[in-house]
């Protein structure tokens, strides 16, 4: 699998107008943009130009509706329910993570939680979204189910992020991850390397261990049964109902708080479906935020500082991996991989946008990148 | 390690005369000792009657300060920050905890966070307390240093366990873990058992795995380095950086709202330092009640009757086995071992209580019990 770099402004401009000619607004546009791109800046591939593919199907077939309205169903001076109406994700995540930080400016802290939505992006995004205005920001979302809970053979709960940004020095806290072992994103890239899976990691269908990948992923498409494990794997012993326990957090602030689907329902029927949650808190609310990020950046250059392990040479903190990749973005550009290149080329076919406008013949030149989509 | 069984009302009265002879008042000694039997009636052992002779000590060296008075340094209608001032981690955590429910009973929702407390018993009892009202509740707490980050070779972060209970049917759904792979009390049980630990638990004073208990336990203790991996070991391959995460999250809620001491400087000088946090929310800021805990006890049904592994009898929804432990404890009674009960026997002494008041020659007689303290 090999990539090709791009500038930020050449992918910002592609997406953007794509977007548009889905019928999305250019106020619209520009956030779903900014939420791929976020991905792709912070180094998470899998979230960014690669799914950009999902989207254009997901709107294709109808489970996402461009012109959904979302509605504010219930609401208190620091809460909400958000019926999406089966929107874009990004869109209605956006606007919850607005509502939630506006509420907690006034109030200290909000929980805005949404049903019927759509696959969101990076949970990150919108805690950062509340970190950037100096609060502390926490997203959640569920999805189809993937995540096969301790002692069960079928999935029931989704990779299930939960998401958390905290002001600090000199960057944020940020931590984004699934409360499983791994994401299905993982298994993806050991099938296309064709290389077994490490233990640990996946169920077949009868709730044994596999280290099959390509057996699990059809299984999880045909919902054959099996799935991915819990963070800890799928014995107690290694804190399986650790990792379960933390996929039902998620699943609490997504789909139980707004009364949508849980995991287990959603993505059937040809309805998304899909339920997040946002968290935003004033460390106002505590006392100076000055001072509470100068406490919380001491602890975390302690733990940067700390003795190394043999054999290991960095200790990172949560976001650092994610600022180093946004310095790298700056000068070698976006990495993009050759499959999705192809689906970028599909789509803007499909929405009739010149491809080379963007990507331009010298770019193909320099790069042979003409002969991936000219075959 | 052999058990005896004790009726709840037994351990109760001794545990209550005992804290009374320590200086607290009878209320006071009502609630330790309802945040200890509470564990052991969860089936909880390490945090119960085994943990009186940590207390017994802590008093005896003046690291828990009897006559503390804590203060609420800091307040909001959503939030307060207390200050312990080395106080009973228990009385600090009762106050804390209603005072997070007041607040969320009148604004929907509050955070408290503590510092300069002592160890609080399990988190989980805070986070019940709020359940019992109908509310969500949540309850972290740091803890002396013993979960070593990924790469480094030095406990930096406590057990650091989070813990939460959601109104559901027949019980609520209540989730109390440590975000290490596993608390420091397991290690002890496989020591006493002299069999070598399984595989990603322990690290030693390199950051190498190892399986020795009791040498990973001598460094705890001597500060030689090592200590406990994170949930998800200590390769981020399993997820490393994941139960790192947690730990850090349980941090933020603790030790940086509250500005007291992070993990890693509690515990030294002779000063406890613990810090807490709590969390209460009223399910009515998202609408009925009745029919959220409804929505959330069919997902829970759901999966319980979900389809079971090869090999696997029975698929556990959080809370569960603390309420068949409850129901067991009625009739068999509270097991306590016999070195806890020797350790009890001598704080009787020191405290001046008549030991067999409470555990009768009767009972003795019966168990062959009257060998392990009269030696």
């Amino acid at each position: 699998m090999s990539h090709l770099y791009f500038k930020v402004d050449v992918l910002e401009q592609f997406c953007r107008d794509a977007f548009q000619r889905f019928g999305f607004s250019e106020k619209e546009s520009k956030i779903i943009t900014d939420v791929l791109l976020t991905s792709d800046r912070y180094g998470i591939e899998s979230h960014g130009m690669q799914r950009l593919s999902r989207y254009h199907k997901g709107i294709e077939s109808g489970m996402i509706k461009v012109d959904a309205v979302s509605e504010v169903i219930f609401e208190t001076p620091v809460s909400a329910v958000i019926d999406g109406h089966d929107g874009m994700g990004q869109l209605i995540g956006y606007q919850a993570m607005k509502k939630a930080i506006d509420k907690a400016k006034k109030s200290g802290m909000a929980i805005v939680t949404v049903r019927n939505s759509n696959h969101y992006g990076i949970a990150g995004y919108y805690a950062r979204m509340a970190c950037d205005k100096g609060l502390i920001g926490l997203s959640f979302t569920n999805s189809e189910a993937i995540m096969v809970p301790t002692n069960a053979k079928q999935a029931m709960l989704g990779s299930n992020p939960i998401a958390i940004a905290v002001p600090a020095e000199p960057y944020p806290f940020f931590f984004d991850a699934s409360t499983t072992v791994v994401t299905r994103g993982k298994l993806e890239m050991y099938r296309k390397a064709e290389k077994p899976l490490p233990d640990g990691w996946a169920l077949d269908q009868d709730g044994n261990p596999s280290n099959d990948a390509d057996q699990v992923l059809r299984n999880i498409v045909s919902r054959a049964g099996g799935g991915i494990m819990p963070l800890g794997e799928n014995e107690e012993i290694s804190g399986s109902h650790k990792g379960y326990g933390y996929g039902m957090i998620c699943e609490l602030f997504t789909s139980i708080l707004s009364q949508g689907l849980t995991s287990n329902h959603t993505h059937t029927g040809g309805k998304g479906g899909t339920c997040h949650g946002f968290i935003a808190i004033d460390p106002r609310a505590f006392g100076e935020p000055e001072k509470i990020s100068q406490h919380f950046s001491a602890f975390l250059q302690e733990l940067r500082e700390a003795p190394k392990a043999d054999g290991r040479e960095r200790i990172f903190t949560h976001g650092e991996k994610e600022a180093l990749a946004m310095e790298r973005v700056e000068t070698e550009g976006i990495a993009v991989d050759q499959k999705t290149l192809v689906e970028m080329k599909q789509m803007s076919e499909y929405l009739g946008m010149d491809f080379s406008q963007y990507f331009g013949r010298l770019f193909l030149e320099d790069t042979g990148y003409e002969s991936i989509y000219s075959g």
